[in-house]
């Protein structure tokens, strides 16, 4: 009703998904409120929201659980899917097939193209050419947007709020294309403290930080995860990524126990405060850590299919 | 009503589908009838015709997309699918069991069995095993009947008619299975002209032009492709496979610019006419004539799911 | 109505299937009249028993016949699937994710995990961490519970009684997981005669032997198969798995054509009787055996449907 507040009726349609920053304030809001929506229609054990409908799934790299999160997204809306594990090293892509003629082809069996590729600006290349919309799953070291709005989501679903938040973002903050994308998300919000702990070797980019500091956040640097974490309302950890290391890195494993969350750092950590990870974990929190309840890393796994639903939805339904 | 046109209703039933020659103009005809009907199921967004059946793919070399096009054809139908991408890697195959016997297994687990094969004959031996539907999605060597069927119904579809056609095959026309299934098919039909515009090397086999000389087609070679299109109904590109030459040839490039479809044979075609790919391609079409309204090969990919609906529905409706 | 036979609301509720020992006679019958049940739906072309239900397979070693038949199963109950052909290979395993991890995870997106691990024990502690229902379709030389109910199902369903039994086990006794899993279950019946006919080198172990005398069965060795089958209710023949030997076997080869099922076999072998095989099979039954109505091992196979249908129902109807 007020002209202040655009009804969502008012946003642009969207029309592929391809970079975590297509999306403002105001179309986070609504990509939330439909998400939860969604969460209620799994709890009711799915629904008809896109009879008919078929996502393509076509992976040139394997991410399992990215493929899965998305399949169960598309089921649970009533949809279908059709895929491929490994696209890159099936039939057409070794005939020397461009990507291009890929996605117009697979666009002709179906109504969604959600796609995985090695190579940054792959998702973009395919929505220049596809008929329907394409969801981009994680182009190599460019984008995986599903991730970063899974991440806020789960932050605003848990924490209750976006605006006034500190978040202490742990480990490899250099190759983290997660904890990028969600600060570059982060930054749209008011009174953001950001607390970033790394080994000096994979620190957070100085393009992110500037970013950051350019939106009005509080960032600080520093080693000392305890003193970091006390007046936290997320610890967002990531695994050190030995193999993205072109030079053989014999600290890695000390690093990784260093910045470790283990039953000391919780007992740092408020009450309200919760410890987030994008998974796979590979020993940077202890398992005696799961049984937590601030321990959200597994509930946010479980809201990546709440999100995608929500995407699936609003850019296959009517 | 008439006697001298038989109904729909008077067809031997279809049991399976092995092979091109399977089919006369009686029986492609009514198959694309329910093709062009099955393309209005498709905009409709899907329906409800084959509810509860299980299609299983079985893939003993990849092909994604002959297999997402049979699972789209499946799941626009209401039914479901089952399947694997690499039967041959896998489990059963490795441990010596037979391909009659995987049939009779995976028969007790699905309504129809699409199979594809790196052996000749294969899909003939599933069939005969077999209790339920077997549809062959190419046997090596042999036949891929469902690219043929997909690749007249494109003709029918954008030209308007089957009779009086003058198609230009180009490019290697020695091992394309395609151009091979498509002539038998054309051959059926009156006032058939065949232009033949291939290297040397790789031209049309003797027995597919003595093939089409019984049948009263006027077939032509040559290898000048500008001169040749100038009247044609389709000009039908396919990929100069250097892979299937068991020595390596040297001049396969300089060919394949030699016979590929630019824009400056585009100017020479007719209007009406369009330019067929069984796809991928790779160079053999420039980028710059997929804007022009003749380029069908997407179209025709996309006709792909109409035609495998059609003869699923055949084979598993009441 | 008989407080002596407790009607089947009154077994505790079945929260997992890990292992073959879960289940009592009466369990086992409460479990088999399902399965007749589900055959009555399979035959009316599937049902909507589960639907908006979402079952995850999750296969760290390949075994197309066991997911294609789970993936059957479900898809018969109006049930979805998602699933991943090879676990091990893919994405998160390989980056050092644990077992335990990844079930939780992938309990987020689904309702049920049917997982197949090399391991021994992996389905037990996947049960562990799991939210929703795990069900061990095989882990490694551990349990393959699903086979040995389906076993126990063709039995009942093709003898028609379960107690006063006479099995003859062919082949590789020792590492054959399924007669082992098979003669427990057997152990449950009355009357139980065994005969055991392998060679020297791959006999039943002690254990599986001390077990069925325990329980009162009549077993007998023996390398004289045409004498053992003459009053068999069945044979059940296994793969002289060649691969699970740490040395070569010269003999193995001549030992399959030894114990093998031949025409001449089956002259001796009672009207009533059966053979089973867990299969695949590389020649321990002549192939033209399969046209004599006793060879029931392609309807065991098929029976594997209609058993995990009543396991999913179990686990997952209200």
């Amino acid at each position: 009703m007020s002209a202040s507040r655009p009804s969502s009726a008012a946003l642009t349609p969207l029309r592929h998904v391809v970079a975590a920053q297509q999306f403002d304030r105001e179309r986070l809001s609504e990509l939330f409120r439909l998400s939860a929506e969604m969460e209620r229609v799994r709890s009711g054990g799915g629904g008809q929201l896109l009879p008919g409908r078929i996502m393509a799934t076509l992976f040139y790299e394997p991410s399992t659980r990215t493929r899965l999160s998305f399949e169960a997204a598309m089921l649970r809306l009533g949809g279908q899917v059709i895929g491929t594990e490994n696209a890159r090293d099936f039939s057409s892509a070794i005939k020397g097939e461009t990507l291009e003629d890929t996605v117009r082809i697979v666009a002709g069996y179906s109504d969604c193209i959600v796609l995985r590729h090695s190579e940054e600006g792959a998702a973009a290349r395919a929505a220049e050419v596809s008929p329907v919309p394409v969801i981009n799953a994680g182009d190599g070291p460019g984008q995986h947007p599903t991730q970063a709005l899974l991440d806020l989501y789960t932050i605003q679903s848990e924490i209750g709020h976006l605006d006034d938040l500190h978040i202490v973002m742990v480990g490899d903050l250099s190759h983290g294309r997660t904890v990028h994308s969600l600060a570059y998300l982060l930054a749209l919000y008011r009174g953001l403290r950001v607390t970033l702990v790394a080994p000096d070797r994979i620190r957070m980019s100085q393009g992110v930080i500037e970013h950051l500091l350019k939106h009005g956040a509080d960032v600080r640097e520093t080693e000392d995860l305890m003193g970091a974490v006390t007046d936290a309302d997320i610890v967002y950890q990531t695994r050190i990524q030995v193999e993205r290391f072109s030079e053989p890195w014999e600290e890695a494993e000390d690093q990784r126990r260093h910045f470790r969350i283990t039953e000391e750092v919780m007992t740092r950590l408020p009450q309200s405060a919760i410890v987030m990870h994008p998974l796979p974990r590979v020993g940077e929190i202890d398992a005696a850590v799961d049984a937590d309840p601030r321990a959200a890393y597994f509930r946010q796994a479980r809201n990546g299919v709440s999100v995608r639903m929500a995407l699936l939805q609003t850019l296959l339904g009517r």
